[in-house]
């Protein structure tokens, strides 16, 4: 099965979240819901959403199940977008998929105010499940995320980072939300424990490959694919596995090339002769085996829900995001 | 029964409360943790702590419930200090409680994650009483008070703001915390429904008193006691409600004198004359009326509660409130 024909099975519940999410963003502020209007025509690759409803399959929910999903993948997309309007705060960022960021359209303050605006909605909305177990999943989702945007900040510039520290940073920043994602539909739909605790499982490999592939697609994609400039991470200072792997493994020229660099001691040209030094170093591929070994624990934990015809859809998105280059 | 007896009656468990929220400030991030001790420092009256705890006083919770008071007083004043923290990015204040505020010590993209931060801890500290409905009075409250947020952005240097309209504004920013710290406090008291709906009553009450007093003090202050530049909020297109009064009743000449300033052209000397003119034109009376108002009311809720002891401790706050002059 091919991603496309993912999208196209849930294209009807899939429209039902656009709708909700179209209505959440409304706000008795005529600036606020222009803004909720620039971030839902940017668009996006609806992941998480496609997430709580694809684990909404694993369990006998039934009719009533399938208007929650919708609910709770419209809450889901909310808090991502939370983030990624406060993180362009933090990150300086003017440009997201090819288009302004909420900062750089209006400002800084602006952009304080829709993310909480847009955390508090979702809140709101999942509170509405009286569910404790998803509070509680939610909260610490939410407290890991504002911890990784942390050490994120904490980390900028550092040549020194870790695998390790990289590897809970993406956790944090990415991967807890898609397992969130999983955990709430398959709660939702009255899924078995076991059940669940595979799917969060496939989840948590699924979003590390994810972030991983971002990572390197920031450094290998072009800009017209990336919506921003390639390299930007390594630009604005945050140290990703490529730079991680060349730092340590590299040869000797372009690791000091990338330390000086990180010092702010580069032009725009010797910043480009970087880039082409980090790829001809071998971390892109060393990068890409990381991602690989996620996707391939994420398939085998998908070995154990073969009976499930929904799993069918978990594989095809694994597969794409393996062989993702936007 | 004066407010510092208040106090002193509950210094044990204020003391556990800043040690608790000490711990909760803590983090891996040194900047963060410095940030967390600077809004430690800069202490407050720990309002919300205050009344999470005397309503704990209204049921029968034992030793029990007494840690987890504690607990749940830190979580609301966390709350309270991550909207002040992104508030001020809003509002580009750099001066709070006579301290520089995080933005003015850091910088704004400090503050942002930082108040997300601030505000993820306190929900994980809350969702782990797993109690459905204190996750949807919480989430119901954290959006309900950025709707406030949002509403006071686009209210800013409106000659036309209705009373109606700045008191769901207030409503909005305070009075819906501090009725959701007296929620919390009796509820994990295991205090009967009917006194918890008086209890939220007097503390809707007496949080929209304290609000219409803060807005008055603006004017009325003196910038040592106040830690700001009197006349702040007006300063900065915040229109509260003795300007409200000066615009739809004070005389002719300083009704435009407002208006004019609200509009941006006036000087420091003009409007350091527009403030007195304010206040010869019984706007600060009228306001003043206003808080005695709410405060009547408060006062009239905690008859229905004279049986129980602890009520008195809600009286002295009201009445500490009536009088306050900072």
């Amino acid at each position: 099965m091919r991603i496309v024909e993912v999208y196209d099975a849930f294209q009807d519940d899939l429209g039902a979240v656009e709708d909700r999410l179209e209505l959440l963003l409304r706000s008795e502020s005529p600036l606020l819901t222009e803004a909720g209007r620039h971030l839902l025509d940017a668009g996006g690759k609806r992941l998480r959403p496609l997430l709580v409803l694809i684990a909404g399959r694993f369990g006998d929910g039934g009719a009533e199940a399938a208007e929650a999903l919708v609910r709770a993948a419209a809450a889901v997309e909310l808090i991502h977008m939370a983030t990624l309007v406060h993180d362009d705060i933090v990150d300086r960022s003017d440009l997201r998929r090819g288009r302004e960021t909420v900062r750089a359209r209006w400002d800084d303050q602006v952009a304080v105010y829709a993310g909480d605006f847009l955390l508090a909605r979702a809140l709101s909305e999942l509170a509405a499940f009286s569910d404790p177990a998803v509070d509680r999943a939610l909260a610490r989702t939410v407290h890991e995320m504002s911890r990784g945007e942390v050490e994120q900040q904490g980390d900028l510039f550092r040549p020194d980072v870790t695998m390790l520290r990289y590897f809970r940073r993406i956790r944090r920043k990415t991967a807890l939300l898609i397992e969130f994602s999983v955990f709430l539909g398959a709660r939702i739909a009255g899924t078995p424990e076991a059940v669940v605790g595979r799917l969060r499982r496939y989840a948590f490999y699924t979003g590390m490959a994810f972030q991983v592939t971002d990572d390197l697609l920031d450094f290998t994609g072009t800009p017209e694919v990336l919506g921003k400039p390639s390299g930007s991470d390594l630009a604005q200072g945050n140290v990703t596995l490529p730079a991680i792997f060349t730092l340590s493994e590299g040869d000797p020229a372009v690791r000091s090339a990338l330390r000086a660099a990180l010092e702010g001691r580069k032009t725009e040209a010797e910043r480009e002769a970087l880039l082409e030094g980090i790829g001809r170093s071998g971390a892109f591929e060393r990068t890409h085996a990381v991602a690989e070994r996620f996707v391939c624990r994420a398939k085998a934990v998908l070995q154990g829900l073969s009976a499930y015809p929904a799993a069918r859809y978990l594989e095809a998105l694994v597969a794409f995001i393996e062989k993702r280059t936007f």
